[in-house]
């Protein structure tokens, strides 16, 4: 059934996600802030700064206007950086408050709010209320931009605490190229997420230091289990850091090119200093800050990270990375069954 | 403390690792079957076909007369192919025997033995019995020989029921490069290390039929799911399964050009006929004999394996690749949570 379906934002994975939309024959309007960008979409059907290349349906229409956005929408795609979450969400609540709607809102965006480090969805739900939200749906997984633009084969989760939603959202994203699972785990997807990309930069860094894919393959796994454990602290399922959100994106973030964390880790390596690796990337690496959040939380949980701690202190201490990496590499041996903290 | 250990297996596993137990003090001595090794290896300390280039210290002794090997020994490491197992665990049992021995035994192999897909831990049980054998430890993780032969970094996982034996192992092993955890929970390490082979020769087709990164985390994820439920079924901890010994070596296998599997499955993706991939190989491709015993196993325990059951038509009933892959990416969206057989 046609949908209309307000995206909110116009990066590369939220104007691929409103390009599938359209594919599917939902009637979808791409929000932005950038005059410029919704002028270039609307007329030249292209997104040259994120999407290099890519041509767009002409069914997608851009627009600055958000209540042009939200006018009888069915369901709004947050896919903002997590910085500006909280901030579109209080202009959405005002726009819905105005339309007196209640969509349903999902979102695909990876991270945690500094200074509070909230989840993406408890940071939407705080400012919509049940008032102007129907449902939250969390929309997660191994995918880049790239490739479900070009139709190669991706497989995501939607995670809801009502099936009932993440059916909907299952329905509205499922074609021959892209494959929705339900879960129902929202913590346990939105922490893998986020977490995920602090041990993308790690892994970024093993290669960047010239280590081998053991190396690699051991950050990976033993990042993936502190991972877990601080998301078991926050009630998440340890098995849906097994899931597609979690093991799949940690998989697709630390062996692909493509990944803006693993190549600030890997530039890091080589000796870059981070103000430069910033400022080269010129879009949001959401895993920096996510290294301080994680970081944090893990000192108030007393819960043992020794991977991001390493991370930590080179992205914010200037720890020698060398020294930093080569330690967390050779540190004593212990037992790997999670849940033993020593 | 200086040990006497026997390694059985001179292949390029067994040869580092009883390289690195030289290396950490241990008294070694190499048990192989082909006398032309045996006197490579004593000679010029060289093991050309399985890891060319690389020179072995002269402290490795070599030899093709098994008591030699085993008199006195505190340990006994088996890394023999899966199908000679039971054959060997059979000759040592009698050695052990007559020289009236019970040594700790450790094995680094991966596989079910063919026909009873019995775990490797369980064939050397039944041969060795308590009474020639005081303790049994697997040893699994993401390694490659040729990494761990040149010093790389790497973490591996001690399995036993008996966590002093795998504390001892841990000892054994542990230097400034090889890193071991302990874990108790041998069925999960040991069915992982065993059908993980199954997906990297999964994870080399889709490259072979250029696949991009996201079907590739994907087809790793879901294919870790289906081992992980089979393993359950066997009564491992889904837990295990996010271990060094699961999606750690599941990683390393398949983004590694090292990786036998994941080669086969590679060049099967790319048209090559299987006796052709086999022949051209040289070395045993342990994830062609495990995907039938994960197949049957599945079957008799009524566990959905689509993934596992794809490869299977692919290596055993010529199914046409393309065809049976495209479906096995395409099929019904449903649920990623893990107990939950639909």
């Amino acid at each position: 059934m046609t949908k209309k379906i307000a995206v909110l934002g116009a990066g590369s994975w939220g104007s691929t996600l409103a390009s599938v939309l359209i594919e599917n024959g939902h009637d979808v309007t791409l929000y932005t802030n950038v005059v410029e960008q919704a002028a270039e979409l609307n007329e030249k059907h292209t997104n040259e700064q994120y999407m290099p290349g890519f041509k767009y349906s002409e069914k997608l229409r851009a627009t600055t206007d958000l209540e042009e956005a939200l006018t009888d929408t069915d369901a709004i795609l947050f896919v903002v950086p997590t910085k500006v979450t909280r901030l579109v969400a209080k202009q959405v609540k005002e726009v819905l408050a105005k339309l007196k709607q209640r969509p349903m809102v999902i979102h695909a965006s990876k991270g945690l709010e500094i200074g509070t480090h909230k989840r993406i969805s408890e940071i939407i739900h705080e400012e919509l209320t049940d008032r102007y939200c129907s449902s939250i749906v969390v929309l997660s997984g191994p995918s880049h931009a790239e490739e479900v633009a070009r139709h190669d084969i991706t497989l995501i989760t939607a995670a809801s605490e009502e099936e009932k939603a993440a059916e909907q959202v299952q329905d509205m994203f499922t074609n021959n190229y892209l494959r929705i699972y339900t879960n129902n785990d929202v913590v346990g997807v939105e922490t893998g997420a986020a977490f995920k990309n602090v041990i993308a930069i790690g892994a970024g860094i093993l290669h960047g230091l010239g280590y081998g894919d053991d190396a690699k393959a051991a950050l990976m796994t033993r990042g993936l289990a502190e991972v877990a454990r601080l998301g078991m602290a926050y009630g998440a399922s340890p098995l849906t850091f097994m899931g597609l959100s979690g093991v799949g994106d940690l998989i697709v973030t630390c062996t692909s090119v493509h990944s803006r964390n693993w190549r600030c880790g890997d530039q890091l390596g080589q000796g870059k200093p981070l103000d430069e690796v910033i400022e080269d990337m010129g879009m949001v690496i959401e895993g920096i800050n996510t290294a301080k959040a994680a970081y944090d939380l893990s000192r108030e949980e007393h819960i043992e990270m020794p991977i991001t701690e390493a991370i930590y202190n080179v992205l914010y201490n200037k720890a020698d990375i060398k020294e930093e990496i080569g330690s967390l590499m050779t540190r004593d041996s212990k037992s790997e069954v999670i849940g033993k903290r020593k």
